[in-house]
C-alpha cells in the first residue's frame, strides 16, 4: 500500500491541505467539528504525519501535563476530567502525573526532567514549598492549581478558590440551624495541610461570629482525606459527647462519616447534620443526599486551561491570580425535613 | 550556576555513574529505593538529561499511554490509579487519554499519530471493531483491556474477566436467597455494549439456571452507565411492578438504583436487594453498603504492564490473552439481616 499522504487526507475529510496540517500541528484555530472530520480521515486511512519534521515546525508536542495527588479521589478524578475536556477544545493531549502529594514526587514533577514531551504543565501540589518552586527552571510554563505555594510574589498563574470563606459559609450554615457543637473533620499534622488550613481558619472563623466556643475535642484529625479516614474520625468524635453536626473538610470524608453515624444508628440530619466540601457526583446519590460547598470545577479546569494557553500564546505580563467561584449546595444531610409530612 | 552534571548526581545520590543514567533512561533495572534516591537527587539539583541524546540512545520515551472511556467513572479511576502505580515502578509515566467510548475517538487511539510520543498502549476500547484493529499499523506495542474486540484471531494481547461467569454469579446469589423477579439494569442498544452484552447473557443464565422466567419487562436498558441512568432506570422498573431484586451491571448504577428505591420508601435488601458489579469504593460506605462482583483490578493493571513490558523487551510470541479471577463481596444490601436483632 502507497503510504498515504497529506493530500489524500484532506481530500477525504473535504478540507484543505492546510487545515490538516493546522490539525496535525494542534494549532487552535480549527472549530471542533472541522478537527473531528479530518482525525476521522487520518484514522481511515492510517495517516502518519512526518513527525519529526512536524516537530521543528511547531517546536511543539501539543501534550500538557497534569499532575494531581490522587485519581482515587473523586475531586481530582472530576477536574481531570473538565481539564482533559477544556484542552480537548484547543486539540491538546493531557499526560496526567499523580503525586501522592509527596514532596519528593511533586519536586520531580517540577524538575523539568519530562519538559521535552511536555508544552506545559498544570500542577496542583499538596507538599511544595516555595523555596521548591523558587528554584524552579522557568523554560516550561507551568499554571498552579489549588493552595497558594509559599508566602511571595509567585512568577507563576494560579486559579484557586477562597477556601477560607467557603468553610465559614458552610460552618454558619449549620449554626443557622441552631446547632451549637459543630465539630469538623479534616485537619491534618503533615506539611501538605494548607487547604485543611485554610478551612480550619474559615470553620472557627464562623464559630465565633455564631458565638459558639472553639471547642478543641470537636476537632478531629485525620492523616489521609479518604472515606475510612472520615469513618474513623467520626467514631471518635462519638466517643467524646457526640456532635449535633460535623463540617468535613471534604465528600469523601464526609461519606465516610455518614456512614459511621448511620451505622451507629444516629439520624442525619436529625441528630447530627452532616456538611461536606467538593460536590463529588457521590454524595448528590448518597442517602441522604450530602450538603457540600461546590467549587465550579469546570471553570477552574477551564480558567487554567485558558491561563497555559495565553502563556504558550507568548503572554509574558505577570502572573495571574483567578479566584474560582463556589456555592453552598443544601441537600438533605442539613434540611431539617419539613413537620407533618 | 554551573549546570549539574550527572556525575554530580551520582555523588549526592551515593550511586554509581551507570545507576543514574539507568534511572534517566527509565531501564526497569533499578530497585524503587534507588529510584527514588536519584530522582531526589535530579530534583534537588535540577538536574536535566541531555534530552535528545538520550532519546537517541534509549529509543524510548519511557512514557505509556493508556487509553479509557471516562475517569469520572470511578472503576476506570481506580483502574487508572492502579495502571500508574504498576507503571511508576517500572519507571515509566502515563499519558491518559479519554474516549467517551466514540468510536471515531478510539480510532484516533490507535492511529499512531501521537507514536512518537509513547512506547506503548494500553487501552480499554468500547466502540471499536475487529475492521479498525485489522487495519491499525502495529509497531507500537498494544495492549487490549475489558471485552474481546472482533472474533478473529487477534495480534494484540489482551486482559479481562469472564464475564459471563461474574454475571452468573452475581443473578445465582439473589435467586439463591430467595429472589424471583429479579431485574437487570444495564443493557445498552449503542454498539459499545460488548460489556453489557455478556453480563446480560451471565443473568439470563442464572435466571434458567434457577428455574425463573425470563421476563422482559424486567430488563431495564440505559444510555449510559451512571448514576442518573441508574437512578432513572429503576424508576422504570418501579413503575411497571416492583422487582424484589435488582443486578446492575456496573456499581454507578447501582448506586442509582438504590438511591431511588430509599427515596421511594423501600427497603433494601429487604423489599428489594440490589447487587453491583466493580466494586469502586463508594459502594463500600454506601448505606446500605452495595455487595457487588469485585474483579481484581490491582491484577489486571498489572497484568497489562507487564505485557507491555514483555513486548517492549521484544517478546514476539503469539498474542497473550489474560483473564484476571473475580469475587462476589456479599454486603448489606443483598444480606437480610437476622431475625431478632
Amino acid at each position: 500500500m502507497v503510504r498515504p499522504r497529506l493530500k489524500d487526507v484532506a481530500e477525504l475529510a473535504g478540507v484543505s491541505i492546510k487545515t490538516v496540517s493546522n490539525v496535525v500541528n494542534d494549532y487552535p484555530h480549527v472549530s471542533g467539528e472541522t478537527r473531528a472530520r479530518v482525525e476521522a480521515a487520518i484514522a481511515e486511512l492510517s495517516y502518519r504525519p512526518n513527525l519529526s519534521a512536524r516537530s521543528l515546525r511547531a517546536g511543539r508536542s501539543g501534550v500538557v501535563a497534569l499532575a494531581v495527588p490522587d485519581l482515587d479521589n473523586p475531586y481530582f478524578a472530576e477536574l481531570a476530567t473538565h481539564v482533559i475536556e477544556a484542552a480537548d477544545r484547543r486539540g491538546w493531549t493531557v499526560l496526567i502525573d499523580q503525586t501522592q502529594g509527596d514532596r519528593a514526587k511533586e519536586r520531580v514533577v517540577i524538575s523539568g526532567i519530562r519538559d521535552h514531551l511536555i508544552d506545559g504543565l498544570l500542577f496542583s501540589p499538596l507538599a511544595l514549598t516555595g523555596k521548591d518552586l523558587a528554584g524552579r527552571d522557568e523554560r516550561t510554563p507551568m499554571v498552579l492549581l489549588g493552595e497558594r505555594v509559599g508566602t511571595g510574589r509567585s512568577p507563576y498563574d494560579h486559579v484557586g478558590i477562597d477556601n477560607v470563606a467557603a468553610a465559614r459559609a458552610a460552618t454558619l450554615h449549620l449554626a443557622e440551624r441552631g446547632r451549637r457543637r459543630i465539630a469538623a473533620i479534616g485537619v491534618q499534622r503533615t506539611a501538605a495541610a494548607a487547604t485543611g488550613r485554610l478551612r480550619l481558619k474559615g470553620y472557627q472563623q464562623a464559630l465565633a461570629e455564631a458565638g459558639l466556643p472553639a471547642d478543641p475535642s470537636l476537632v478531629a484529625p485525620v492523616a489521609r482525606w479518604g472515606r475510612a479516614d472520615g469513618a474513623e474520625a467520626m467514631s471518635r468524635l462519638l466517643g467524646s459527647g457526640a456532635p449535633d453536626a460535623v463540617f468535613c473538610f471534604n465528600d469523601t470524608l464526609a461519606l465516610g462519616a455518614l456512614r459511621t453515624l448511620l451505622t451507629r444508628g444516629y439520624e442525619v440530619p436529625g441528630d447530627v447534620m452532616v456538611m461536606g466540601f467538593d460536590d463529588i457526583e457521590d454524595g448528590r446519590f448518597a442517602t441522604p443526599t450530602l450538603s457540600t460547598v461546590a467549587p465550579d470545577k469546570a471553570l477552574i479546569a477551564q480558567s487554567a486551561v485558558d491561563l497555559l494557553a495565553e502563556r504558550l500564546g507568548g503572554g509574558t505580563d505577570k502572573a495571574h491570580e483567578v479566584c474560582v467561584p463556589h456555592r453552598l449546595a443544601f441537600r438533605e444531610s442539613t434540611e431539617m425535613p419539613r413537620k407533618g409530612t
